[in-house]
C-alpha cells in the first residue's frame, strides 16, 4: 500500500509514524512544503524570545530519523493539486520549480494553515512578520534582535498575539497590541479577560482595543501603523490575526470544505472522497458539546490525536476521533489563562438555556504560604445541571486544574457530581474542597427531570 | 427539632453549619471534647514548623462565630455514653468532671479519631508526642523549639510521619524515621516510594525501614528508642502510627461498628440506629472501587462532604455520599506524592485481574525550561480496560494533575478514553499529549467484551 502524506508537521508526522508502526510494510511518502519537519509550533514564541535557546529543541524528529524508520520525506515540496480519479498528487519542488505527480492508494492531507494577512495598504513591507512556521519564527527572531529594533506592534490579541507580546517584553522591547474586539483573547468571555488586560497594562503593554488597522506606512526607517483612530510608529510589526487552512490545492476536487476552506472530516477523519483523510490545521474537528463536525480549532493537540486516528483507520481498526470541547491554556506573563467547554458567549450564540457563576477561590489552602487567587467562571445547562464550560485565570494552580474541569465536562458531569468527587487534597496543593469544587458548590441547580433534587 | 453534634472539627462543624443554613429554626448543640473547633488538622505539620506562623490561621471559624449563627457550642465536653432508647447523650465537662445528659431528636456523631500509641515499655515518657489535635500540635511546637532539642525520632512513615520529618528538617533538627514496613507510605506501592525514600536520604533523614520499636527509655535527659535491631538516643519522639476512631462511648449501644471501632454508615451517613448519623474520622466511608461500605479512610475531605450529606438528609433532601476512591496527595520535601484509585497492592489483595504500567514523563513540554520528571504508575482492569488507579511522584505538576486521573477513574474511563480527551495544552504547562495521556497511551488493553477494539 502506498500512502502519500501532504504536510510534515504535527498531524502528518504523527499519522506517518503511527502508520509505519502499525503497518511496517506500507510505503509512506511525506511531502512538506517548507524546510522543517515535526516541530512544536506552540513553542515558537518561546524560541523567539530565547526562553528556549536552540531551535533544534523544538524539533521532535529529524528527516534522517524518519527515513531511518522507513518513511520517505521530501521537504520544500508543495502539493499543488490532487486528481482524485487518477489518485495522483501534483507536486512542485523548491527552488527548482520542477513539478511532477505521485500516485497513492491512500492520501493523508495535513497541509496545515497559513497566516491570514491584513488586506491593507503597505502590507508588503518587510517589517511585517507572521509567526506561522518555524521559518517565520527564525526570521522574526533575527529581526527582533537587530540593535535598532525597540518598538514592536502586535496585531491581534489571540493566543499567539498575547504570547508574542510577552516574548517582546521579555526581550526588553516596547510592545503595542492592537485588537479588533473590545477584549483580548476573544475566544474567552470579556469579564474574565479583564484580569489579562490589567496584567498587560501592568507590564507596560500599550493596548489598543476595538482598533482596526487601516494601513501600514514605511517612513524614516520605521513603520507607521495607522488605525481608525490613531497612528503610531514602530520598528517591526507582527501580524497574528488568525490562520486559514492551506487547502487551495483542492480547489478543483470534490473534497468537501467548509466556508473558511477547512476540509470537512468525520470522526474517522475521512473526507468526502474515499481513501482521502485529513487532519490538523487544514481540517475540521468534531465538537462534542456543539454536536458539530464543522468546528475549526487549529491546535497541536487535535492534530496529534487526529493523525493517529488516520493511521489506525488505514491499518484497519475503527478508532474514532472522539472530538474536542474547546480546551486551551496559555501563559500571559505571570497569569495562566485557561478554558474548557463553552464560554457564556458560546452558550448565548447556541441558544442554550444556561446559567453562569463567577467565583474567586485560591490555588491552595488559604493558610499555606504563597496562596494566590484563582478566578473561575462556569457555565452550566439549567435543565440538566451539567457543566458546560469553565474559564480560569490565576498565577498558580490553573494549568492542570483546568483539565479536571475538562475531564468532568467530557464526561458530562453535573456541578453537583463534581462537588461529590474524591479529589486529592493537601494544604500546599488545594483548599480542602478543591478549587474546582469551591466553584461547583456555588451552582444551585435543580434538575428539571428530577423531583428528588 | 433538637440536634446534638458530638465533635466540633471538620465533619461536625460542616454538618452543623450546613444544617443551620438549611433549617434555621433547628436547635443545634455541639459538644467538643477538646478546646479547639473547626480547625484544619491537615495544616498542623506546617504550623508546627512555623511555615504557617499563627495558630489562628488554621481555624476556619471560632466559637463566637458559630454562636452568632445560632449554633450552641460547648467545648471541653466529652460524650461518655449514648442511650439510644432515651435518645440521650451523657456528657462530661472538663476540668470540673461534672456529668449531665442532653436529649436529641437527631444525633450526629463526629467524634473523630485518636492517635494509636505503641504499647511498649516507656510509652508514658513526656518526651513522646503525637500530632492528633491542635492541642497536641501546640504542645509539640513548644517542645521542638526548646534549645536543647536537636534530634527527633518520628515513628511511622505514613502521611503525618513524612510531613513531620519534613517539618523537623525545616526547623534544622536531625530526624530519624522508623517504619515497620519495608517502604515509606505503605498506602502506596513500594516501587513508587523509592523516589521518596531517596529524597528522604538526600535530606539526611536517618531511615529505619522494617524496624519495630520495642521500648523507650529515658536516660541522661534524652530518650532512647530501642528497636528490634538497634537503639538510638533522641531528644524527642513523635508517634504517628495511625488513628483509632473515638467511639468507645458507644460500647453499650446497638450502633454498629467495624473491627477498628469505626461506625458503619450507609451512603446517607445513617448508622444502624434510626436518627443517629456519623461522619468523619469516627466513621466508615463507601469505597466506590471496592464496592464496600467498610472502608476506613480518615481524611478531612471526606469529613467535610459527609458532614454536609448529614445536614441535607436531616433537612429532608436525599443527598447521598457518593463515595471515595482513595485519592491523596502530600508534599515530601521537593516532591509531590499523590495517588487515586487502587494501587497494585490493593488490586492484588482484591483479586482483580489487573495490569499495570510505569512511565516516566515530564510535567511540561520537554523543551520549555524547568521541565521536571513525573513518575507515573497506573493500574487497570484487564477485562474492561478501565483505569483502576494512578500514582504520581514528581517535583512539579503532580498536585492537581492527580485529580485529572481521579476524575477519570471516578467516571470509570478506560485508558484509551483518557487518551482521547481534549485537555488544555501549552508548553509551560504540559507536553502536547498531557502527562496523564502519555501514561494512558502506554496501556495496550483489548476489551474482552469487544471485537472491534
Amino acid at each position: 500500500m502506498k500512502v502519500i502524506v501532504i504536510g510534515g508537521v504535527a498531524a502528518g508526522m504523527s499519522a506517518a509514524s503511527k502508520l509505519k508502526r502499525l503497518m511496517p510494510e506500507s510505503e509512506i511518502v511525506v511531502y512538506e512544503k517548507g524546510e522543517d519537519l515535526s516541530y512544536g509550533a506552540c513553542g515558537m514564541p518561546y524560541y523567539i524570545s530565547d526562553v528556549i535557546g536552540e531551535e533544534s529543541k523544538l524539533v521532535a524528529r529529524t528527516k534522517a530519523q524518519f527515513e531511518e524508520k522507513g518513511i520517505r520525506v521530501r521537504v520544500n515540496t508543495e502539493a499543488t493539486g490532487v486528481d482524485t480519479e487518477k489518485r495522483a498528487v501534483t507536486l512542485k519542488e523548491r527552488p527548482s520549480g520542477e513539478t511532477y505527480e505521485d500516485v497513492y492508494d491512500k492520501l493523508i492531507i495535513a497541509s496545515g494553515a497559513g497566516a491570514i494577512r491584513l488586506p491593507v495598504e503597505g502590507r508588503e513591507s518587510k517589517r511585517i512578520h507572521v509567526v506561522n512556521t518555524l521559518e517565520d519564527s527564525r526570521n522574526l527572531k533575527k529581526a527582533l534582535n537587530k540593535p535598532d529594533v525597540k518598538d514592536v506592534a502586535v496585531i491581534g490579541g489571540g493566543f499567539i498575539g498575547i504570547e508574542m507580546v510577552e516574548s517582546i517584553r521579555e526581550m526588553g522591547l516596547n510592545a503595542h497590541l492592537v485588537e479588533l474586539e473590545n477584549q483580548v483573547l476573544p475566544g474567552y468571555d470579556k469579564d474574565m479577560m479583564e484580569h489579562v488586560r490589567k496584567s498587560l497594562e501592568d507590564h507596560a503593554v500599550s493596548l489598543h482595543l476595538e482598533e482596526e488597522v487601516t494601513a501600514y506606512e514605511e517612513k524614516d526607517g520605521r513603520i507607521i501603523v495607522h488605525t481608525k483612530t490613531t497612528s503610531f510608529g514602530v520598528d517591526l510589526v507582527i501580524e497574528a490575526i488568525g490562520v486559514r487552512p492551506n487547502t487551495g490545492f483542492l480547489k478543483n476536487t470534490p473534497v468537501e470544505r467548509i466556508k473558511n476552506g477547512a476540509i470537512l472530516v468525520n470522526d474517522r477523519n475521512e473526507t468526502s472522497v474515499r481513501d482521502i483523510y485529513a487532519a490538523g490545521d487544514c481540517a475540521t474537528v468534531y465538537h462534542r458539546l456543539k454536536s458539530s463536525y464543522e468546528a475549526y480549532i487549529p491546535l497541536g493537540t487535535h492534530a496529534n490525536k487526529a493523525g493517529r486516528v488516520i493511521a489506525e483507520q488505514i491499518s484497519g481498526s475503527d478508532k474514532r476521533f472522539e472530538g474536542v470541547i474547546g480546551s486551551s491554556v496559555l501563559k500571559a506573563f505571570e497569569l495562566t489563562v485557561a478554558k474548557t467547554g463553552l464560554t457564556e458567549k458560546e452558550c448565548k450564540a447556541l441558544g442554550i438555556d444556561y446559567g453562569s457563576i463567577s467565583v474567586k477561590a485560591a490555588n491552595q489552602a488559604g493558610y499555606y504560604p504563597g496562596a494566590k487567587p484563582v478566578f473561575i467562571k462556569l457555565t452550566y445547562d439549567t435543565h440538566t445541571c451539567n457543566l458546560l464550560g469553565a474559564q480560569m485565570v490565576g498565577e498558580k494552580g490553573v494549568g492542570s486544574r483546568i483539565n479536571i474541569f475538562a475531564t468532568a465536562i467530557w464526561n458530562r458531569m453535573s456541578a453537583e457530581a463534581v462537588s461529590d468527587m474524591d479529589l486529592a487534597y493537601a494544604p500546599p496543593f488545594s483548599p480542602v474542597w478543591d478549587t474546582v469544587q469551591i466553584a461547583t458548590n456555588q451552582i444551585k441547580c435543580q434538575r428539571s427531570d428530577s423531583h428528588e433534587k
